[in-house]
């Protein structure tokens, strides 16, 4: 390997290190950091930033990156060095140069005020979202789309991006290679599909859940959790569960991964899903593998934020959410949730009227209590909007009749009031534009992902029912996992189902299992 | 305030940051972090030091050190200067100019050495003690002491210590002003009295204790210890209780100190008091004050290891053994110990009967098992030979022969073997030469303050038996806690006692103590 290879890794090892240690400091706080430390660990997160920071635009990268070939910013080259790498490192130079630019094209200033903002922004919302005054939050969120903007010119600056959109420089951060014109083809023909499938649905009498919300002990989920995670393949040596406010999944070391998870005593399948969810995210992390040279480099990352997505809602709807699996499982979540006791929550419950209840279809005007069939409605819903308001089609004030209009036009829907409207996800308000997406992409890449796993194990559902969940993580990780960013999304799905994103696959996964499910 | 001033403290709360930061990653290590992370741990922590060390040596200190007043290392000076300074800001400049000197005297070689050499001999220990086979331990002892006499050289270089013996240079590094004579002489004066009074003890007949291993399950032991951290007045806002292996306390932010301990379910007391001995150093760091603009800055710090030791030790036995605390105390302990089941481990004793077990003085060959007044022969013992092979009066080789021939002479033991001899403690193999000491430093001053405590509260066992600890907390911290490292050990000793240490306050605690105990 060459000299300014080596160095170039030896760095991004530094930063890697750095970045888990980050996360350490805020995986304590959401976890065990005790109320009063809250003021000095937010300067301990700033600082380890602030120094990632300087190495992660220092110079000396940009020369290493010069002398290994050419860069995105210097169109002419030297190809003959490029011919010397082989394909990872060539892979490896590609994310760093993305990254680099990234870095080095946002000025310091801008990033210190977006921080800034967002912060306000994200303070004023919860005010704001409290007392359903979306005028009182309106002037911040109009200094975020402005900052946005400049961040969005800055990214495009010089680069071929130069004439593309605003937007796609945002997209581009979280889902790297997507632009609006293909997301919004893609989410152009699923859209349809879904208010089709919906409309039947409809017609059709409720699943009864009511009793998902019988009451079952905290140490009766921890339970539950604790066997699912071991069922999917989790390793203990690698990771750990707690509890949280809010359940994520975070990264502290190539090996510890951990996910965390809240209980609801009156809602078990709550921390179920959760942790089946987050188990799904915490596996593709534990099964990136791009080789021991780029161990502790920025290969050692998922493709994107929609690949990890898919990899979470793989695990909690095609296979947590399928009859294949509770088939085999079903009697031992009976026993858990009971713990011995006669009055668990399933008891007297059969595996069918479980499997309905956990696959409820019905409208809400909540994303984040979606069920699987419109939840993707409630992010084109948002990709529209955000997209809009970037490019100043749509002005912030018109934000909430937009909204109001096309939560009708999709989910057929009044909005109630614009706290459990525009005002309901955080996201904004933090500066997250061209996040969303992600989450419906993510659901589109899992059932493409889904259909390449049966075409090459057409028993699938038989290993599932029997029990033999090492099949699909064997199969994620070959396929998916180990490549880490190495390849683009796009590379991705091509390389694994031998076409480019169809939502045909997500549509016929839904119309089949929904079909089944209420006789449609 | 000088800018020179302000730029030295603001680059002080960086370093501070990523001290608290590394702690972190070491407490999650020991409580928490799943078994696999342990590689890249180690490389985050290396990180984390390699990056303050690299501040704190950086020429600016320096130059602004210097911009201040004289430094150590330039006798002539500005004085002037200095003049212009408060009280506060001299003591800070003071501990900044050690720190900084001290830094910068080692060369980067000798530290990395030093760190791999310890961690070699530190494993060669572990198993050299397993098989009892010192003659394999030797050689890796043997390049410590090398490389610690060359640190001392290092640290003594130049200054006004470039004539004093090497081992001073170590023990400055934990009690700073103190030295190999000055401690000689007060652990000469300790050594014939308490030889004395353990004679007068050992002829009574021993304490029974048997009681103290009846079983009492981890759920207790923990309710035990909340109990007491919270009668003690630590705040569950700037810290917590984990469980560890070897129990420790931990500052993770200026109001974030947390503490550990280890449930034994056959030793109850083991965890009783090790949180007692663990409260009482948090509450210390937790009292720390030395002003707003000095908050983040090396005066944010403990006096010393011996003042440190001084707290912990007055919280688990001035305090924790006595029978004023016991006595408003002893039926709500006998309670929580047995959780409402009439056969808890306290059950049918009486408190005098749990006074003596608490106070049982036997001699043992191990330091870590030893009782009130045997615990500081087992540190003199120790002072005594690690003075020795600094100074080059011991050879390595020797080691076992001097250590087994002063263990008779102070505790009148035969060690059984070398395991249980030389080679009990971890401390020379990490290269700790110059920590022994602060033990039993920490006895006396603990002692001494409590003298001062005494006369300044006249009516203190009275207000401690009615539960009243809020009077020596409040005590502790107003004469030292919140000082810090604003005044050295002997400058605090002397201004809270109004003399200089001395262990006469130690032997007559003891001396009273016992003799009610045991009748003598």
């Amino acid at each position: 390997m060459r000299k300014e290879l080596m160095r170039l890794i030896e760095i991004d090892g530094e930063l890697g290190l750095l970045g888990h240690i980050g996360a350490l400091l805020s995986w304590d706080q959401e976890t065990f950091m005790p109320i009063g430390a809250v003021d000095e660990r937010s300067e301990q997160i700033a600082l380890i930033e602030s120094i990632a920071h300087d190495r992660a635009v220092s110079p000396e990268i940009g020369d290493l990156l010069a002398a290994l070939g050419s860069t995105s910013a210097s169109p002419s080259g030297s190809p003959s060095d490029d011919s010397l790498l082989d394909d990872m490192e060539r892979a490896y130079l590609r994310v760093a140069r993305r990254q680099y630019d990234r870095d080095t094209k946002l000025p310091a200033d801008l990033v210190a005020e977006l921080a800034r903002e967002a912060s306000l922004a994200q303070a004023a919302w919860i005010e704001a979202r409290a007392k359903n005054d979306f005028p009182a939050f309106a002037p911040y969120l109009e200094r975020i789309v402005e900052l946005k903007k400049r961040q969005a010119a800055c990214l495009t600056q010089g680069g071929q991006g130069a004439r593309a959109a605003r937007y796609d420089a945002l997209l581009d951060l979280f889902e790297p290679g997507s632009t609006e014109a293909s997301i919004a083809e893609v989410f152009g023909k699923l859209r349809g599909d879904l208010v089709a499938l919906l409309d039947r649905i409809a017609s059709k009498p409720p699943a009864d859940d009511s009793f998902l919300r019988r009451p079952c002990p905290v140490s009766r989920q921890a339970a539950i959790s604790g066997w699912l995670m071991d069922v999917m393949g989790y390793e203990r040596g690698r990771g750990r569960l707690d509890t949280v406010a809010h359940p994520f999944t975070t990264t502290l070391g190539v090996d510890d991964v951990r996910i965390t998870t809240r209980f609801i005593e009156d809602s078990f399948v709550s921390s179920l899903f959760s942790t089946v969810h987050e188990t799904g995210h915490a596996l593709y992390e534990l099964g990136i593998a791009p080789g021991p040279a780029f161990k502790r480099t920025k290969l050692h990352d998922a493709a994107s934020m929609a690949v990890h997505e898919s990899q979470s809602r793989m695990w909690e709807n095609m296979i947590g959410r399928s009859a294949a699996f509770w088939k085999g499982m079903y009697p031992r979540l009976v026993e858990l949730a009971s713990g011995g006791d006669a009055r668990g929550p399933l008891e007297g419950i059969g595996l069918d009227s479980f499997l309905r209840a956990i696959n409820k279809v019905e409208p809400s005007p909540i994303r984040t209590e979606a069920d699987e069939v419109t939840y993707s409605l409630h992010i084109i819903l948002r990709f529209e909007l955000e997209s809009d308001l970037i490019s100043g089609r749509l002005a912030v004030n018109d934000l909430p009749e937009a909204w109001n209009a096309k939560m009708k036009e999709l989910l057929g829907l009044s909005v109630p009031d614009d706290a459990r409207g525009c005002l309901q996800d955080v996201h904004w308000s933090a500066g997250l534009f061209g996040y969303f997406p992600s989450y419906a992409l993510g659901n589109l890449y899992a059932a493409q992902f889904w259909s390449a796993m049966k075409r090459d194990m057409p028993d699938l559902d038989e290993r599932i029912e029997s029990g033999d969940l090492g099949s699909v993580l064997g199969w994620l990780r070959a396929k998916i996992h180990r490549h880490g960013s190495s390849l683009l999304p796009t590379e991705l799905v091509y390389r694994v189902t031998g076409s480019t994103l169809d939502p045909k696959h997500f549509v016929a996964y839904l119309d089949e299992k929904y079909s089944r499910i209420y006789a449609l």
